[in-house]
């Protein structure tokens, strides 16, 4: 029996062409599989279309848009994650969503292979991969552009000499991955990088350095998840969806660093995270409201190794399960409202209550009413310091 | 023979009233000590002078400036230190400087106590004593606002009562404590979490949502410390005088949070740290671009518990000591130059070159030259995620 | 109505005289509580009768040992808890145990105060007093030896002067804790820290030096706790009084170390813990073989701070609970068998097999049957040290 | 002109066997490099000779025995370097100090080539090789048993072949590596994991379980390195040398442990390391009373990914150098004595002394001459358990 391969399928050029050539090569069919997870662009029975256009002996179109919010943003704003304090995971949330549904379509028609379009350079190969062999480790994986050294000028040689429905006229000068917790931008000239990037390339965030109105938003959030704007009861899709449009259109979230890739190298990214970033910043300062001062000290660190996790591909790793086990707990309490001022670029919190405050008015005020016990303080301050300054008796005794 | 009282003198109320309470307390006398960590405002040969009309036996004054610019500011710069990720330790710099000299006038003018004018409730009381303790074992300790349980009002009075030359007539709402690395301020209505700030109590940064052109600024940076803007050599004390300057006149580095007090109860904060927000900012990009990856995911649990330890008020402690060698060693390659955009609030880096780069163009261009050799990525990927899809096949078997 | 005081009543000198003691100071009525926490010694009747001999309103003793064993003693296995390494949390562990308890007496019987024998420069104070804080933070706390400064002549010229019936002409040169976990020792001698410790100071454990032969158990754990002996099923409670006996029998679990401790001080501990170090040996060895590798480095820092949390007398703390669903969730698959060579002092791990066991010989084998496919390893070794490689070659190009 | 290749020579069957395979392939000389790293076994000379008989170009080999006990078993020794809580890293620390001597061996003799005898599925092929491309970035490496798939049976034919002067005839059922650390032990029977090692494969360590009288031994340390035994100065590899002597003769040392190979599987280790684990039992307990607390909380994390970079192959990584300047500012006090009983297969200490120790008898003591002030213990209690109760208060709060 010839083999079925199931292809993460973008409707792109490179997806595209894969469909002949992996039938070709494997000497089977092709079940193309496109998920919408937000990237919002080309209607998506277009793409479904088309690779049956390009001969797909099934296309599936997935809309995975609430199941992307619920599951994997969430997590990520329970997480505050943030690679290298910077940047919200954007495509990095999308590939396991992915790989669980290429897994599932695998199971469903019978596939032996999947295959992505990613290069042998980038993250995105391992996320893929690495998913798919903890899901179905029987699975092949074939990586046409990598595996066969594809170039852009072979895959329209490619796609003209199958005669596929694809425009290849137009070439952007932009490489793009977007989906509804974010858009990453690649693009020749910011490979140079002390070139600043320019207008042209952001799509989600307006210029925050046009003049605007600012615009306030309270988010109500219950143990860690976003569950009212302004008092209307969202789901996490619309969550983001609104705040994306709205902190958008204030120019927040836009991001430019050198980034660390898990292959070793280092490259530069400009990405636009408006819902992301409003989110996260809101959440991280119901956190310091609501979690106790060592735990909140502690999940800093988990925060930054699940994010790092997460970039490096292990979605599906014992350690992320566990983390998260630890994530949820800390959550419990993370419930209450934030004021927060979108404007010029910022989002800015303002107001911050919560039923699960530790903020103690009583404890912490200078004014009447402190109901701070103050003699205890001295105590403390001997003990606490009594280790230092042992430390340095001794340092000043052998010194002499 | 009597005591002598070596006083942390500020030029308030407080400190003022406590120059003759603390001679007829102690039954001796007082050496105030008035440092100049730029916080501006009066004339500290005014301070010096008020110090003697208020009673004091000695009365010195430090031009502490490029001594707190050089050995604290840039230190915590280099460890991008930001407490809970957004304070970047304004008064917790300033203490062991203080500690410092209060030590150094003790030696000198034969003082056995040190004094202080910190209350019990806070974080400032901990980090005077702490250091003290360290640097001069022997040294008492009095603190009269905390230990005789002062209010406004008994300080008022006292001085009223010894005709002290101090205006008591104008209460300021706010209690404010700034120095060249920022500017902390606590006032009555924002001990309601949910209430805003409002445009007043700001004095080092313009209102970011005015309308104004940006400004650009590049800064060069020597081994983790900013030695030049715009090409001009400049101190480090001239480095932040000049980005708080420039990044204020933008709005930059206004924070408003709640924090989570070394005395274990949490209190709301208003910061300004327009130089010190825009310094780090652009000191975490060149290290980026300049730092190897595990050297620099491990450097952000260092940066973290440097910051902690800092507020906490160890700054004298063997920890820090060591962490500051970890990072000093960090450091060695971290010179460059950064581009910042400083406008509406936000200092935005746009450009960052190096001849320490670890950045290689022809490792990441997706482009013609690229040299980067795809083939090694399938091994990779395979052993990469090998314990990931050992485990889920495990759990695959004994889920059956 | 006059106050009524919970004591933490242990039999011994101080808590008895803290009986008539508290009634006094405090005007009220004393409620004695006495836990089996397994740790020998007097019957617990007796122990029960002498407080009300000692004038305690009420006496109430709790067979504790089931539920130490179950909610105390293995979460601190499943935690490897081993504080600075070594010291397996005897005394830790007790004191929220017997805090609960002490709460509930309080809630029971009408309860204002609560009250422990330790001294002022110990750990358990602050393990007493911040669980209580923790529980039931209306409660008073007093603490005689401590906040009356008591000395041991003070404690038996009260003995003799209230006629109460404690035995007080033999002084043990020992100060003793012990229970179900293990054994703590203090004594004159030890305290210089260049002596060794001598036979008599250990109970139960035997001298290692004794020739004798070895013994073999074969441990069985489900999901990390002990569940069988040599295939007999076993509660919690046996497991740990049996491995105590048969590892004890074997002078295994011995340790003699300088310890810091909470209040900042260094002391000389000299502890036993035969079942604790049997089981916490034959428990980490189970997850190597069970627990994937990023989960196992992580979770070692987790141990780490787990047993710190517990040691400066955190049980209550959010964090514990929140490191506790991380651990919990480690332990899934950490179920199989261990066999362990009990032998001169040594707990020593000779087989373990597991159904969960992610050792895969056809991957470790070098001999026939090996299924690794080493040409995996060419490119995973050059994109594992590309970071290292570039930096190096960036040091080098800079050196020239 | 023709390649120079450079091989870490053994003496062994398979790197003989890839003198003359490797002059084939390359068509070039080979300069073959053995190093004396305390393996003891057959003499150095000898294996110099032998690769000149098997056709090597040059034979070189270097005394390196009191470079790598001063260069890479104090490092590894000041950082407590226990890979998993248990292995001392022995081949891990070796593999750097080889790279070290054959990239200087190219540079001398023109190599532009450099080889080794590692299979793909372990870890010193990741170690030689990153190690290699930090040192010297341009040259090639070739592994010849990976690379070519080497058997046991093809290195013997092409032996027999070549008529190498190799007595194949005699097969040890062990695949064993051992160096002045330690020494590794692999053998077939030992890969089910339920058998347990057997006397005959230990060759460092006599039996614990033999009657013998107990051995004691002083150890003088100064920073943190071994300086004299018993009052004797030795050089570092003295030290150790002596150590596997004496402690070795008590059966110290033997580790027996499922182990996570940087590849990503699991494999099954016996290791013998008798000086490796008396002088790090003896160091961890001199940093317990010279090293201040909160440094040796965190210095414990550092020793943890110290070593596990190691056991990773980045030795010359940047993390790894700026570990190292956390941990050498981290031993300036850890000077002092420490004596070890070595008996029945353990190394116990008994006692330590230290001018730079901070165990204070006065603060410690419960006996005359306590100088700790009890009256600090209640404010610091409070304060500590205070972020604890306020949490508690509000769980408690919420859940009425």
């Amino acid at each position: 029996m010839s083999e079925r391969v199931v292809l993460a399928y973008s409707g792109g050029l490179d997806t595209s062409v894969a469909i002949p050539y992996l039938a070709d090569q494997i000497g089977g069919e092709v079940i193309a599989v496109a998920l919408d997870v937000g990237q919002g662009g080309e209607n998506m029975e277009v793409i479904r279309q088309r690779a049956l256009d390009c001969g797909a002996a099934e296309s599936i179109v997935v809309d995975a848009r609430d199941e992307f919010a619920a599951d994997f943003c969430l997590p990520a704003l329970r997480a505050n994650a943030l690679y290298m304090d910077r940047y919200p995971l954007v495509s990095a949330l999308s590939r396991p969503l992915i790989v669980r549904h290429l897994v599932a379509a695998a199971k469903q028609y019978g596939g032996t292979v999947v295959s992505h379009g990613c290069t042998g350079k980038g993250n995105d190969q391992v996320r893929f991969e690495v998913g798919i062999g903890a899901l179905a480790p029987g699975l092949k994986v074939v990586a046409p552009a990598r595996d066969f050294a594809w170039t852009r000028d072979k895959a329209i040689a490619l796609a003209e000499e199958k005669g596929l429905p694809i425009d290849v006229s137009h070439k952007s000068p932009y490489s793009i991955d977007q989906n509804l917790w974010g858009r990453a931008v690649e693009t020749g000239f910011l490979e140079d990088i002390w070139n600043p990037p320019i207008e042209d390339i952001y799509s989600y965030t307006q210029d925050p350095a046009v003049t605007r109105d600012p615009d306030e938003v309270v988010i109500t959030f219950d143990r860690g998840n976003p569950v009212a704007l302004d008092g209307e009861t969202v789901t996490p899709f619309q969550a983001v969806t609104e705040l994306n449009r709205r902190a958008g259109a204030q120019g927040v979230g836009r991001l430019d660093m050198v980034e660390d890739r898990l292959v070793g190298i280092k490259s530069r990214e400009v990405y636009e995270a408006p819902g992301a970033i409003a989110l996260i910043t809101a959440h991280q300062e119901l956190e310091n409201v609501t979690v106790e001062r060592d735990l909140a000290r502690f999940k800093r660190s988990v925060d930054q190794r699940w994010g790092e996790l997460i970039y490096d591909g292990l979605w599906f790793s014992p350690l992320k399960q566990a983390l998260d086990a630890f994530i949820e707990d800390s959550q419990q309490h993370v419930s209450g409202e934030v004021r927060l001022t979108l404007h010029a670029g910022r989002a800015t919190v303002t107001g911050r209550r919560s039923e699960a405050s530790l903020y103690d008015f009583g404890l912490a005020t200078y004014d009447t009413g402190d109901t701070f016990d103050q003699s205890l303080a001295k105590g403390f301050v001997q003990l606490w310091g009594l280790p230092s300054r042992m430390a340095s008796a001794r340092n000043q005794r052998l010194a002499d």
